[in-house]
């Protein structure tokens, strides 16, 4: 269970924000917001105002969430048009909603029952809240890095041995589950898939993917179209393990390459470059420092090196980011990306993914989570 | 690969669903009616008009979209600003857009990009169309089958000897992944999570679900909420196994429950219930059949069993349906619940899942999935 504290603390530090984004209050349904603000999981709206106590309207699982929020007011919602009086008597003029997952429907719905009230983005106020973890955050962090601890001491043994990439990553799962690993994960946003992460073996981890991240990975089928597709690791191949640990909902995560036998040039080269920019980027994790600042340092790292058209990803499928925030989900603040301005801060926790691709040779990488503290980097992984 | 013609059907009765709703054309953007209507995966755009050729705008992998999808207009899209003149092109002004699913945030920034059309829902005609499932389709959904049949053949043994729930539901997923398993599942909606399904055992079977499910489960914490949480199986206690398998995106559903030692009272006359009120559930699935007739039946048949206040969950937990539609999603036409008065069709494809649940004590239930034909019904589990 989350503790009381740590929850008052996260409504105390969103009611600051509410009140420099103009907001009277936000009303939360998306399954990690609620979560971070109530210590559970419920099909419930939440409804924070910038003063006074929360109110949790629940529409199913409200057992559970009396008797492990640590929120005093919790109450049955049957209907949405209950929410109106509820905004009422707070006042409520102008309200944040999470308008990047908001179903449109939904929203035009609350347009129909919350008459006279404005309807704003909440979603960015969240954010920020989110992007600075506690010491008990980093504390789940650190567990959930635990299992991918046991899962990077399994796999030369699997990477030897294996005949495929898929076949490696079905074992990994299995080391993660029973390492604790809770199974699904959330990726913020319409589409979002998180399974685990990724093993992906030879010509294959530079299949581009469809989704913003720097690896793809053909996948089992079309439908998926990410992951593992069970290429046949041949004598030379790069072995890209990209894993996702999971623990009381916090994410770690991290990326070891391996190889089989002789790795093929300029594969090893190319790690090795990786595990330097990495180590290079560790200096710019302090607060302060701009986030597209370890963006853009790494690229050029990169490029001095000779690899410039191979740094996160190849041709069109090329990302702009070298990490992201991480936390409840995969995609949270900061951006590590270029155009993100903002600087870093004491509390955030980001994964920084330095990684270079090949077609049709392989991908190669390295990757760890840090929290970022007053002192400098604390890695996670 | 999809075929084809299994395509081009698709977007003839797509087509007809449109003029039915009044639309010109849909636009696409949710993962599944994309794979449904391209055959792939990527970050795009599907253009449906009612007449002519669609065309697929890709932001993020093209070269697959290419390679993979039978869609003849296959185009890059740089910016959402080059939706307007495709539409213009189609003398579109009456747009059907994703309304469930799409976020709040795009849909606004359509309504800016594509001034003078008439944004409306087309969720529905798509959902209309994937409703009734091609001969392709069902081969699909039989080999999603054959994996549970694998992992049921498995469960005995672990039921006999794994210490707990979660240990159980570990074992079951590397059997379904070895089986073939594409890994995430896809429960269409806001914080829609679907994991392998899930094995409950004892009184945490009745662990009143948040999700819109008959059976929830304490989950491995409360961040999740919902599958095992590791109950340690004790003599006496029913172990619900419930599972989806998933081959090429399309899913299978299943539930058998299995008895550590001798039952106790009364699940395994409540078992029994279960499995008689499916036999008599399959003589409903026939085209034709209101879909609420099922959910009915099968309520009346509880009751006269003396089980009515158990049926399908208890107390505020419990779900008014007795199944659902299933293809690339969890959650497809047709729902078996009250006030679904629309009639079975030849090709759909549906889960029945009679479930009882006992506070404190367990839950039991059997389910299958089932192609409705104009014979009856054909099981795929």
């Amino acid at each position: 269970m989350v503790p009381a504290e740590e929850i008052a603390r996260r409504h105390a530090a969103l009611q600051e924000e509410l009140a420099a984004d103009g907001l009277d209050a936000v009303l939360v349904v998306e399954a990690s917001d609620l979560v971070y603000l109530t210590g559970v999981m419920a099909d419930a709206h939440l409804v924070v105002a910038r003063a006074g106590e929360p109110v949790l309207l629940v529409r199913r699982g409200i057992e559970r969430a009396i008797a492990d929020s640590p929120l005093a007011d919790v109450r049955p919602l049957g209907s949405l048009r209950e929410l109106g009086p509820v905004l009422a008597e707070r006042g409520v003029r102008r309200l944040g909603l999470e308008m990047d997952v908001l179903p449109a429907a939904r929203y035009l719905r609350y347009g129909q029952l919350l008459e006279g009230i404005e309807l704003a983005d909440g979603a960015e106020a969240i954010a920020r809240v989110r992007a600075v973890k506690s010491p008990w955050e980093a504390g789940c962090m650190r567990r959930a890095a635990a299992q991918l601890g046991e899962a990077f001491r399994a796999a030369p043994d699997l990477v030897a041995h294996e005949e495929t990439d898929l076949a490696i990553q079905i074992e990994l799962e299995r080391v993660l589950r029973r390492a604790g690993h809770q199974g699904p994960l959330r990726f913020r946003g319409l589409n979002g898939v998180m399974f685990y992460g990724a093993v992906l073996a030879g010509p294959d981890g530079a299949v581009a993917p469809w989704a913003d991240t720097p690896l793809g990975g053909p996948g089992p089928n079309a439908a998926v179209g990410k992951g593992p597709g069970g290429w046949r690791i041949a004598d030379g191949d790069a072995v890209t393990v990209d894993l996702v640990g999971a623990a009381d909902g916090y994410l770690a995560d991290a990326t070891r390459t391996f190889f089989r036998g002789e790795p093929r040039a300029p594969l090893a080269e190319a790690l090795r470059v990786c595990a330097a920019i990495l180590d290079d980027l560790e200096g710019l994790m302090r607060p302060g420092v701009p986030a597209q600042d370890l963006y853009r340092r790494g690229l050029e790292l990169a490029t001095d090196a000779g690899f410039g058209d191979h740094w996160m990803g190849h041709g069109p499928a090329r990302v702009r980011f070298v990490g992201h925030g991480i936390g409840l989900d995969i995609n949270e603040r900061p951006f590590l990306a270029e155009g993100f301005e903002a600087p870093l801060a004491a509390g955030n926790a980001i994964a920084v993914e330095p990684k270079l691709v090949f077609p049709g040779v392989g991908a190669v990488g390295v990757e760890n989570s840090y929290l970022v503290t007053e002192s400098g980097p604390e890695r996670l992984t």
